[in-house]
């Protein structure tokens, strides 16, 4: 475990740039007062923004470029243009160096995630990288993967997406075996793909130490918190999340409309603000900013691009724990010690999907 | 267009079976006096309900049998032992014969599609049938399809799905050339499956008369109301419908517990309490029940099996309106006319999913 966390920033990803990632920088050192930055990006831009932040500015060093990935640059432009120059590239190229423990950017997710593929590689047993991500649940937090960097995939790829999630979780609810569960659909006999009764057959059959592998889970199962970890490929995945997440802003926005709708109510809700706010707070994006990239040689959190520096901040304590925790040895012993969980399925047919 | 609409009920079908189904049509019956049914189920049970409701005994004509398929029966099984017997098989059987417009059950999905593909068979151009429902919108209503019924399939398939969506749009709407969209994932380079790209360009390219295809729609776009209908294959619908679900039960329960945590918020309810009302009637499950099976030589309403009598008159009323505006043959022209909708796509590969 790093005694002291080294945590590189793209700062001129997002959104908003240096005006949202150094504040955000800066509430979760607050938070972690054992975090060094390495801030990536144009310095006439970070520069003032640090000048606000002492504390900040004390324990940061900048990596000076002007070149920046943009939001809507395709995956294939962002390489070919910010190879090597960019700051999303040289934020990542820290952690390929050593020089840092993780890399935080609100960049646009394709450019990320096809940056950080070609750069840092995918982990020995990993044949593609997924997208994890933090979903708000009855009994607290689930840890579901993956949410849209791999499209399909065969029993060997759920079962890693199994393993890699049951790492994180381990790691951030502390639970030496967390529960796994593969999102399926309900009727019993069509249920699902081929792939993911196999993955689920062999998951059973392996009864690994690291994971408690529950079974199938139902959509509605996942805001149940029926498992740690959910496990489904990125297409359904990404579905998911973008359904639960535009029904929780689509209750919001009925909520708030009829509200409005009379006195009466407007009244009531003046009474009942602390309940509103908690029910805010609860589903509320900042807290759970921080998509994690699985599957590298290092650790990539994806943050919204959009979001606030309170939701930038949470996407920093994302990074921060996992590289505190040392997700990566861990992910990378699960993944491939003697007897590792993939050992069984490399033998399975190659990718069918 | 049928004066009266005649419509077969799985009286022993659902969680309470007549005790439900017999109140439910009698509240249908209020707002549709066209309707003739078929109850069917036993008469031991049914007779006792009717007695309560003497409007619908008079438009009620009894189909005795003591069989019925369970909820928990497996398709296979409920094919095995209710065939020719039981009250689902014989409703179904009812419009078979032409002596029924459509048939509504609230008994077991996967037992319901099983009996209804086996024995009405699927449309000519059809190779699998679809569950389509309704989601409640930002702008009303969108009708979604699959939601389940077939898991993956090819470009054909999806068009297949595009064209009696928005054949059951048209109708439901009032819209002669509603609006489609393809449930796909944002980010731009890895955007979806072959398939689903392929349908795309094909729809782009027929440009057909009854359906104005936008484009691909991310799952948050569903709420919003992007597009009258959202076609996807029924693992990723059936996964995006109980997520919604999911999450809007959940928020709910929170709002629930939030509001019973003071007095404050307790006097606060009270005064707003019209704006809840309004939030629960907007997103109440009665209101969009009956999920429709599309491609079938007939029409079949599934409404959930734990509903209300209020919930399962909702599902007659979609059945009432189904049969009402002719939304078979409408569906056939479409898909079966001189240069039809899938003429052009019948020469493409087979599924290969």
């Amino acid at each position: 475990m790093p005694s002291k966390v080294r945590i590189a920033l793209d700062a001129m990803g997002g959104d908003f740039g240096a005006a949202v990632v150094i504040p955000g920088a800066a509430i979760s050192l607050q938070r972690h007062r054992g975090i060094e930055f390495l801030l990536v990006g144009d310095r006439a831009k970070i520069e003032p923004e640090l000048a606000n932040h002492p504390a900040l500015k004390a324990a940061s060093k900048i990596i000076h470029t002007d070149v920046a990935v943009g939001m809507d640059d395709k995956p294939s432009q962002a390489l070919r243009r910010g190879r090597k120059t960019s700051s999303m590239w040289l934020a990542i190229d820290a952690v390929k160096r050593g020089e840092a423990d993780v890399v935080v950017s609100a960049g646009n997710t394709g450019a990320l995630m096809a940056m950080s593929r070609f750069h840092l590689r995918t982990l020995p047993g990993v044949d593609r990288p997924a997208i994890a991500g933090m979903w708000p649940t009855k009994r607290g937090e689930s840890v579901v993967l993956d949410l849209g960097a791999t499209i399909g995939g065969d029993a060997h790829h759920l079962v890693s997406l199994a393993v890699m999630g049951a790492a994180m979780a381990s790691v951030l609810f502390n639970k030496p075996r967390p529960t796994v569960g593969l999102l399926n659909i309900g009727t019993e006999e069509i249920k699902g793909h081929e792939e993911i009764r196999d993955a689920g057959e062999i998951l059973r059959a392996r009864n690994l130490p690291e994971l408690d592998y529950i079974g199938f889970v139902e959509g509605d199962g996942i805001g149940k918190g029926l498992a740690d970890v959910i496990v489904t490929e990125g297409y359904s995945g990404n579905i998911a999340l973008k359904a639960a997440e535009g029904t929780a802003r689509q209750m919001a926005e009925l909520l708030r409309e009829a509200i409005q709708q009379s006195w009466m109510s407007k009244l009531g809700y003046l009474f009942a603000r602390g309940a509103f706010q908690a029910l805010r707070n609860k589903m509320d994006p900042n807290k759970t900013n921080g998509g994690v990239f699985l599957g590298l040689n290092g650790v990539v959190v994806k943050s919204h691009g959009g979001i606030s520096a309170e939701g930038f901040a949470s996407a920093i304590d994302v990074g921060y724990e996992m590289a505190h925790t040392d997700l990566l040895n861990k992910i990378n012993q699960m993944l491939n010690r003697e007897g590792g969980a993939l050992n069984f399925v490399q033998t399975a047919p190659e990718d069918v999907s």
